[in-house]
């Protein structure tokens, strides 16, 4: 098996080259919204979420082309998300994956449409397949990114702001929501898809709980230790917006302490799997990684 | 055959029931965020587009139970449009229903992410129904609000500003796009859903086509000759925004004989289907009555 970084790499290829055929392909272009959504789908990320998309078809042993809508849909969600909070009216960051964020690139209107029609385009790729494991998929996915998953969690996050006394839980709330409920529904949705049993899909569900968790914090230690150039984004914006992390609750060694223990319990989740949750183990491993 | 103002009556509030019925049930009501999307959904509106997917049920002499999920996802997507279009850097408007509208009442950040909850929201309730007509139909709907329909449109619109010398072409391309197609996925998707062939599909579409068309230049005029107490909205909102529409282009006359047109048209294009066609037929007789 190849290491995890080498599956990322060819995995963030793979997505990239069935992502620009799916936008060539498309028949709607009307600019500038077009070009908007252009910039925000191509401007760059690590592809994890469409990578865990993969990674979920790979658990199933089902070849990843049959997955390849949902990994474009997820990121199609991700990105929205993206578009949407970088507004003045939420976070207003003006930066994103080292380039100026939507809205700053072309102008507040065309970024919430932008937004809009990402999210559109999303459940509309992930319908294009009529199968009825792609269908039940798209159903898990609607859920995790609706008001009990991912909004859920922006909207406790708009809230999380000059909470200096907010404790962990409340925090750990937002984070399983706003970052876990994508994170779960990419890694299951694949399987999903792929037609995986009850039980298997309440390991993985188990496993990306924690992944998510340790994801989110790690972010929020860069946010304390990386600088901007490394990062491609503006740093320390939780303490400029009064924002509660376990880092700034706990420190930063404690952080790091703490997503070492989440990375057991991820990698326990799925180790009755035997080989096929091998790679999963290892992306927690890889994520863990950044913050030290 | 009751009357269609007393079909439309009652569709409402069979609508409203059942949609009151599924907030109430939901599971994750985050506020002030809930709050906002609750505001709305049940601030009023004339419920237009859920009487059409009971129509598509009742054009293939199916129960309007069947497509329940349907009728409260289109106004779903409907409203989240609405609740995006008024905000700044959108339309700018005050006033909807009647009411504050939703960034008035709870802001720019929360009304944005309304929006978004209420786009999720859709899919997720689509989606709910495994049913393999139920997500056909869900297909055929995320094609009629993306960028191919509803936010394509949006775009064209949020463009026609300032454009005094725009000719109707345009406009209508516009109207297509940003009324009709929804319109069209309401009709079409409840008849989806209950099994509707190729043929009748095709004749459902040319008459929403049609209905739409009427239905956005019936507002344009309204825009110039109602006031804003009848219209629980903003008048003369075109012209202050320096958007063309039929009736700014030919004025308030000719847009009403064209109008009369267009009627005759739609009506034709579900005659063929003798009794199943005729609640169709006086729908579109009623949507032109609101210019007289």
């Amino acid at each position: 098996m190849e290491a995890i970084t080498e599956y990322l790499s060819a995995a963030k290829t793979r997505f990239e080259l069935g992502l620009n055929q799916y936008l060539d392909s498309y028949p709607c272009k009307y600019r500038p919204l077009w070009d908007a959504v252009e910039y925000a789908l191509t401007s760059g990320g690590k592809r994890v979420r469409p990578a865990l998309v993969y990674l979920g078809a790979d658990f199933c042993r089902t070849d990843p082309a049959k997955v390849e809508h949902i990994a474009q849909a997820i990121e199609m969600i991700h990105n929205y998300s993206l578009v949407h909070d970088d507004m003045p009216c939420m976070d207003d960051d003006a930066m994103r994956h080292g380039k100026p964020s939507v809205h700053k690139a072309y102008g507040e209107g065309m970024a919430m449409l932008a937004g809009d029609a990402l999210l559109n385009m999303a459940f509309e790729r992930l319908l294009s397949v009529a199968d009825i494991n792609s269908y039940k998929a798209a159903a898990y996915i609607a859920e995790a990114s609706g008001m009990c998953g991912m909004v859920g969690g922006q909207c406790l996050d708009l809230q999380n702001v000059d909470w200096a006394d907010t404790d962990y839980e409340s925090v750990a709330k937002i984070n399983i929501l706003k970052t876990s409920a994508l994170l779960r529904a990419a890694l299951c949705g694949g399987a999903i898809a792929c037609g995986c049993s009850d039980d298997e899909l309440k390991s993985l569900e188990t496993y990306a709980l924690y992944i998510g968790e340790i994801f989110q914090i790690v972010d929020d230690i860069l946010d304390i230790t990386s600088d901007s150039a490394t990062m491609g984004k503006e740093v320390n914006q939780d303490s400029k917006n009064g924002k509660s992390t376990y880092a700034s609750i706990y420190g930063v060694d404690k952080a790091r302490e703490y997503i070492k223990d989440l990375n057991s319990k991820a990698k326990s989740a799925v180790s009755a799997y035997g080989e096929r949750g091998e790679r999963l183990a290892a992306l927690s491993d890889y994520l863990l990684c950044r913050a030290f």
